[in-house]
């Protein structure tokens, strides 16, 4: 049994590589799917694919719809969500995609400092689990495929 | 037939009365629901209910667990969300509520500055409608019950 | 027990107060709800709510986010659907509309021209039952309740 | 991972033999289903497994089935399903395809000639992504699968 | 709280009128909705609507249409379902209307001679309760609003 | 708007009848529904309605079918489940109904004394809040409709 | 891409048998599974696995769940349904199993003799499509994967 | 076809390896999934992973976050689940996992030892089938794979 796991959140950070080296490493059984990790890239796709938009505004609503339609497909696919929440960035796409995992049945975990707790206290209820640290989420990936 | 609107989004300012009032004027046959907005009894429910925690972090677990139940069967009552974005506050349960009520079929009307355009892209397109003002939100309830 | 129907369909025509009165005539118990029936407002809508947008597609972008959003709330309301189809306009809204209803689990009627036949066999196959006239779907509506 | 899209729209051109050699040239991960491409074995299929039909109505009706059959199961393997519409035909089966996928929590990319933005605006909104050309459609694949 | 019972299942005898009466007798806050009783309409009511079929399949068919247009509409509205089996008849759109609501999650329960236990087990065993009489349904209605 | 809540759990003790007390002195718009709450009817049911059963599993089998009955359809009626645990039974059909209530979505605030939070620690980590008394649970209801 | 179908009904004839000889002559990408179609088997099988029971109506019981079982994991698996039915037995596991399938959104083939279509014009009525042999429907199953 | 089957209940016996043992003297085409094991380990996981909790409670509250993320993601997978009640223990998670299992339209086979049926009389008429071995669940299954 392999399981795919999707992996929310900021993709200003490598976090994504850590976790599959670590999982590599452990050599669980397990493959990672997540959103377009070249940040340009995912800002500027609606005018790649559509052309240049009126403004801003139009610019962000072309590239959010091929960003949402990437993420609609792979999340079908995993079995699990990994969302990871930073200290920096709005973030509300990493809370989308955790509530939307949530209210469609697929298990979530939480990866957030200590110090958002507050803010993220609903979410985190809401959550299968939540952790601090990246590889704490390592260890419960670990733990379900014991 | 009347409908059930769940008002979800900060706490901190009037923007609910000023939908209700604005509804009321209209005669718009709608009745409103949402979080508890005191602030502090909001925070402090946890322990309210259930005494006190051992630190911070489990005071807000508990107080979100009954701030989450509060949610969860008002929400099933709606007919519609308006989810209000400000500039101020992280408003993750914000996103959370309308990703769940989107995710469970419930319509969704979003509003948000102008200026908040960027990091609410992806919510914004799964969004029935993105408006900016609490005013342009009470013109997209007259014209549903038009 | 009073059913609530919904009517999908052109809104250039004044099928609607036809099926009205004459469901009235029989005293039978529903209620109808439906789109908006004003045309040029059914355009607008969207720069009526948001203001001017920077050209026809994003204006009808934005008219359609407010159309969809009155027929997802009023179609949840629904009982029953009748999507009309007549010899003119695309008409693909009402398509989708019927087969949104359909594929939700809410029992559709369709009415149409027999000289259409050909065009909607798989949306008619689909359909609970199939009519011509709105006299035939009133009889329809009446066996219901009967 | 391999995608399956389901190729919903009109059967008079090659734009599905499009699709598949452009994703063949850049090795995407995709499988294609679609409908019976053969127009006249598709409007023939009742007779042919049924036997003559009384008239032309019973004909459809025979062929729809059987055509709907194959789309019901062939879309139930899909994770993503494109639907194109052109300049010709009704396409009321391209339109409930696309819907359906819609209603059921498929991802949908529509493809339409920019000068059909204003019939199918209800629908393009409802649309994961809407673009203008198969290249279009090419990307946007091409993307979910980067 | 108020039910609402559909009474699925033969309409050659008078077993709807005789729960009914002991229902009222017993002041059960009941309300019962089914199929249509007279059967020569129910058998007629695709040729009432749409005039003469080209032969008595056809003619079954479009009554069919209207039969199930009245029962998807009325079962959506109940809270259980109660199916009947005589000895007569074919009664395979009684196990039809028993195995649907199963399926959609409501409670039935089946009313069939003891005789028919064999045919009937694998639907008995599916179905939340089965007894032999109209008197012992009634009793299970009593000890649910009790 | 009224709430509806289902108070699963013993039928050995009064905390119902406290819940409604309580319910009442604070005027919450709350109707209570339940089990039967008369033991030995709720074991004898099935031979009451069916008559004498061939032994003491056959007589429990047809006391559960009418009890599960009864569960089916007022927990449909239900916005919240109220689930209570003591010290003493089995309570596996108490764990049962907060479980199929949590799996389909409703609400679940569960009572429990803090010595058994060991056995019960992967419910309570599922339901949406645990109280240790009648009283918070009162409060946790009093905050819902506040 | 390979299809696994269900095959429902009677087990007292060799229609599965034809049914999977033609689809291999075709060579059609299909698995098939289906019902215990040893008779006494599925007869006795509650009391080859429970031991002995009290009387006949519990014999059928107990071999009833682990038939219903049987089905249940067997259907989760299939993309299609195909229900024969003869003209003997009641066939009521039949109409159940057909019924079940379709609530579920599962495409079902019917296969019926002509002379059946009056009591079957309701379950016709719903299923994707109705054939009377079994050529027929090996056509339609072709016809799918083509 | 190979089946996926969950083996929900007491982690203090040899169940689990007599089942699979036994399995696989019969060949039977299944995998076997389920909880951790390991007593110690299922309850100390919240304390390994998150670090040491302010008291008995919360690191019970900490493990159970960690081993219902295991049973979400892994149940997902099951084709059926096997929930083996003892003697011994409170056991309400085995009858979670047992309804949660039933709730979302999964098979279930309960085996308990006769002695217990009083109390699990409802949970056992809602299982698809109930034994009282491990040898008759080894039948059962054997059956669905025949």
């Amino acid at each position: 049994m392999r399981l795919t796991v999707y992996l929310a959140g900021e993709i200003h950070s490598t976090w994504r590589e850590e976790i599959k080296k670590k999982s590599l490493a452990l050599d669980l059984p397990i493959d990672f799917v997540g959103p377009m990790e070249n940040h340009d890239r995912s800002d500027n796709i609606g005018e790649e694919i559509l052309g240049e938009q009126p403004n801003a505004v139009f610019k962000d609503a072309a590239a959010s719809s091929f960003n949402n339609l990437r993420t609609g497909v792979l999340m079908q696919k995993a079995d699990l969500v990994i969302a990871l929440f930073g200290e920096q960035y709005k973030q509300w796409n990493t809370a989308m995609d955790a509530s939307s995992a949530l209210a469609s049945g697929k298990p979530v975990i939480l990866i957030r400092p200590g110090k958002l707790h507050h803010p993220l206290k609903e979410l985190s209820q809401k959550a299968n689990a939540t952790v601090e640290t990246v590889d704490q989420a390592i260890k419960a990936l670990a733990y379900i495929v014991e």
